[in-house]
């Protein structure tokens, strides 16, 4: 599918601009607002599936204009920051930028998902210059601490697993950890602040 | 120099730029139009010397706006083609961007210096979106064949070496070479087209 | 100094040595034992520091041979694992090989340092081949979770502050999050044992 | 395909060695034996077709240890120099080290192939370590000069194409380059000593 490519240029398109956020943030105030940016494009298999989910008639020829239309998560981000409020600071810096449209906001930071998943999502459109021009193009950026980051690796081998014999156990177990995490990354701010309080963000 | 920052950006912008066009261009005609990019940034030091000379009444205070409006490599890219039919592809789609200004073109392949040096230089004029806004910062491209590459890489040798009993005779040799570069870059030119003159570019 | 180089080659060489366990063992397992390896050269300003301090008649012809002798830690690899189990399985795989040597372990899991700085420190010997021969290289490899690795990166911002008003308080708290931490990464292991248990490690 | 890991891990420590090659000889002499590394890995559908061609009465039972007796190019190395002299340097360290066992030569430099093909064929066996223990593997690493290595991709590309009008014109073009480029490295080796001649390698 030649559709891909054109995700795959916007992945790198936003990957670059926070790149040059945190090449500038290091420098200003010696800290890199995130540690790692993880990228992945959603698989034709897994486009299709979904699609024919949410478009019963589809057909081949509509395939590319649904996709667009439809779904926001073809091209994904993960950038995974050491601190929360590095998590703000970076999203709204990459809102602002005048050739970036805010599509959608999910705050699972603020409102947690009752498993006890916490991220930021943003769904952007991002222009991406093709041989055949200017093109925009959607990309979903989910940013999280490094601790959030690795509840949601261990939640999301448990979402390949069937018929576990201790579901519930595990599940409510990982709910507490969620808690656990959420609360130390709190405190872990805390600390940080106390100790660069005298540095303006 | 937080200055330097800016021209490390606009090197991430265009690399990024010229990586989408790889990344289109590989799919549609199953080959890379450039084998690698190399990128660098002027030292501090020869900034300043190179800014002494066209600016003799230099202060610390107008350090910063005359790098702006005299120096054009300070941030610099070098990509490096297999075909020369290559370069002027991904210049001219570079060019055409409608954020990206062309401020000069200088084309040694057609005008080759007297020494056999041959490239193609550009000056380009990019947007960088900094924690303070979007900003123009000019970035210089070199276009070469992996054959003008490696001539160059040894021309380059020569520059730092001094009061060599047999110059004359290595710049000789260099000059000679040069020109059996730029045949051996036509012959290959023509044998690729010869194999894949099916396909249109 | 000359001396770096066969330092960095031999943090080349563990890290390799590491990358093809990691490989292997995500074929076998389906999951990475590690997640990243940072590597570090200590700069030559705190080797000579370090040596002075060690050896108080050092004189420029002694430097190489009281390097070698005295200092273990010029050349570090710093392994990041999602889970304790897998430091120790990594570990153990490492030091049966035939032709590494294990000089000294620490062990700061089992016996974290007053302050809660938790990690498994090893120092190797691994054959380096120069051009001149084989030659054993000494490297001190530090394994740690995520979750302690973020703990320590907190830790080190407060050694380069002087003076804050608060330390006392800093400390104590960084102490309280070292003690949450680590239980947090025995749940995460519990959790993860219980949803895989059907594997065998 | 589990066998294929240990190809793939094969690859991993021979580059490494010509990686510290690399970083010790650029330290000494301020240039780089070779300019890049490639690798690849047979795929498994090239290797059982080889195989049945190699083992007529061939047995899934038997793929494993006919892979080992008849295959030597699972895993290869492609190493790119920019100059001739380099190759020979780096071939003869490499081969030095006394966990490498060389098992063939085939030197297409010295002796071309009828087509103009040029380049260094050796096949190692180096050891590596895997879970189970340490187990030798063989390696199929080619050297060649940066203008050997343009005119095998273009020669390459002549391979994927049939029934060319004018293959014959083409083969006979590509066969006048190869003659062409091998002068040319004879010629940039000759300035390059020149050049540092008072540099002893």
């Amino acid at each position: 599918m030649r559709i891909m490519n054109k995700y795959r240029c916007a992945i790198m398109e936003v990957e670059t601009k926070l790149k040059v956020l945190n090449t500038e943030f290091s420098l200003q105030y010696d800290r890199n607002p995130f540690e790692s940016i993880k990228s992945r494009l959603k698989s034709p298999v897994s486009i299709i599936e979904k699609l024919q989910r949410k478009v019963p008639d589809l057909t081949e020829d509509t395939i590319a204009e649904n996709i667009e239309e439809h779904l926001f998560d073809v091209a994904g981000l993960r950038v995974v920051c050491a601190f929360q409020e590095d998590i703000y600071w970076l999203a709204d810096l990459l809102i602002q930028q005048d050739d970036i449209r805010l599509i959608r906001t999910k705050d699972y930071i603020k409102n947690p998902k009752p498993n006890g998943y916490r991220s930021l999502h943003l769904i952007l459109e991002v222009p991406v210059f093709l041989e055949e021009g200017k093109t925009p193009v959607k990309v979903e950026v989910q940013f999280r601490t490094i601790a959030m980051d690795f509840w949601a690796s261990v939640d999301h081998k448990l979402r390949y697993k069937k018929d576990l014999p201790n579901e519930a156990e595990i599940v409510a177990k990982l709910r507490q950890c969620a808690d656990v995490i959420a609360g130390l990354d709190c405190e872990m701010q805390e600390i940080r602040s106390m100790i660069e309080e005298d540095r303006e963000v």
